[in-house]
């Protein structure tokens, strides 16, 4: 394992200073969406297109905010208006949390289990309604309670701030759940503090959660053809380095609370782990090779993309691929977490 | 369900004739190899460029049988540099076969198993050294008996010619080893053989063998964004239609037989299935819409796409990547089918 290990250290660098001796000139080409989806989805990537955020916006935090607050309040309207939840402010173990649960009761089986929620956002933003868009469909397919957390966010705070405020409510969930009947999951920002929550808790001895899900990017850099294609196929200039939030910038490589799946003894302890994310989203790629170094280390995981759709697809839950990945993860859960009592 | 198929169905004749509506204009641009490529495979993949069958034999198969023959030889003496294996060529059903043993022993483990391989080669070529450069390397990784079959090629036979041969080997070896102790994989036309064969054997009300491999093809027409891409990564013109062999030009896409993978009766009736592609493998996209499908079924089914890498990557043995494929492969098998005694 530690050429292996040696192998995904070499790519992260390549990744940040590609090597142009092999590189391929790729000419101009025209690019239809991708055959395999559904008519809905067809229109929603309309949709996407006209909801994204204008160019002049990039690094000034305070209008990237207002922005995804109004993309998040419109996406929170669509999932209210799918699914019926009731949500509770609470504060656990000392963080401020929503609690989501389905308006027709979690189902018997899902009584003594329970999932947090890490919201997406770069880091930088999400809480609030980004964090309901991703909690409700969660608590309705699945009819299970959902926790999910208002972690502290960059640059006012850093890294590890928000693993701290995790693994706080995880913690103070503990006294009621049993470890293997808690679920961790999150999308993009979320996917990777997931992770990196979780080598947290290993290192710091806790019982591990029964299953994690690690959506639209995980504990490791991103690498590979889908970050390259990620300009290009959106029409803009090929990415050639690895996207950092300013929370973790600094952080190295060899931190494996930061990038967990470089470190092979953390891989080898990570829970079963459930990757999902679109086919277009920059972080597809980073996903596979997380799939195959889980895969090596014997770690059971699924793997699932979805063709054509870009990063973050199943904020839009009008379109069925959306359902899909919803049940997917509900499924997943389903079949990895404990039953039974209480603790 | 009833949606799903159709929905594929669909996707098929978008395949075929993509909407120009929402196509997007890709600006020419610079890609470098995948960042997560060991320098082995940054090496190999120059030998594979030079290694490319000339523009000038297509669709002209005497001058592409002789091209994919000295390909296969090469491939060949490489594997055997590599794996030390045992070949006995026999009438199995009374179809030819090689019959391919590890030179350490067949496992005890694996004494009463036995893994079934159609090989690729769009069903116009491959028999001989192209079926020995799929079945050594399992059989050697896994410790296993490996049955490599001579099916009939077109365009001399046509569809179902290839899968009545596969059928005939599966039943002559059912005299001998249970149903469950049984393992079919195949890459490319293999692959998309070992599914068609598997529908046959479903559909005929024989017993499915333990689990199944489609690597690189799989029961389902070609679709998706991988295909689109496949002509510009490679400096060519956009794929704008389905791959289609010769073997099966004019099967319907209704024929269940020949695509079941768009049939939700034959996807549930899937055993376990290992879906394995290069991330640059114009199927690629293919195999992510199949493990959807599986799933949603109900079926066990995992997925391994190994970023940057093309078509049958893993014909060429001398790099790491190929290496971990034969692992998954040999340790999806090892968990799938049954041990114990023979029939």
């Amino acid at each position: 394992m530690k050429s292996a290990r040696l192998g995904v250290l070499l790519a992260v660098a390549a990744a940040v200073a590609p090597s142009t001796v092999e590189a391929q000139v790729v000419p101009a080409f025209t690019m239809p969406p991708s055959s395999q989806l559904s008519p809905e989805a067809l229109a929603i990537l309309k949709r996407m297109d006209s909801a994204t955020a204008p160019a002049d916006i990039a690094g000034k935090i305070p209008k990237q905010r207002a922005f995804y607050q109004r993309f998040n309040d419109d996406r929170l309207a669509e999932m209210r208006r799918r699914f019926r939840t009731i949500i509770r402010h609470e504060t656990i173990g000392g963080v401020a949390v929503d609690v989501v649960e389905p308006a027709e009761g979690v189902s018997p089986a899902n009584r003594n289990r329970v999932l947090i929620n890490a919201h997406g956002g770069a880091f930088l933003w999400g809480a609030g309604s980004g964090a309901l868009v991703e909690a409700i469909p969660i608590a309705a397919t699945m009819r299970v309670r959902v926790v999910t957390v208002d972690y502290r966010l960059a640059p006012e705070h850093l890294y590890p701030a928000a693993s701290e405020d995790m693994m706080s409510v995880y913690r103070a969930l503990l006294e009621t759940y049993r470890p293997k009947a808690i679920g961790l999951y999150g999308c993009s920002a979320g996917g990777a503090l997931v992770a990196q929550t979780t080598a947290s808790l290993h290192l710091a001895k806790l019982p591990l959660p029964g299953a994690i899900g690690t959506f639209c990017s995980t504990g490791a850099p991103y690498t590979g053809d889908s970050l390259a294609l990620s300009g290009p196929l959106a029409g803009n200039a090929p990415v050639t380095t690895s996207p950092v939030s300013p929370y973790l910038a600094g952080v190295l490589a060899s931190d494996v609370r930061a990038y967990p799946l470089l470190s092979d003894a953390e891989t080898r302890a990570m829970p079963p782990t459930l990757l999902l994310a679109g086919g277009r989203d920059f972080a597809a790629s980073t996903l596979t090779l997380a799939h195959r170094r889980l895969a090596a280390a014997g770690v059971p995981s699924e793997l699932y993309l979805f063709d054509g759709l870009p990063h973050a697809f199943f904020m839009w839950p009008d379109m069925p691929e959306s359902i899909e990945a919803f049940r997917l993860i509900a499924g997943f859960f389903d079949h990895h977490l404990a039953q039974g009592s209480l603790k």
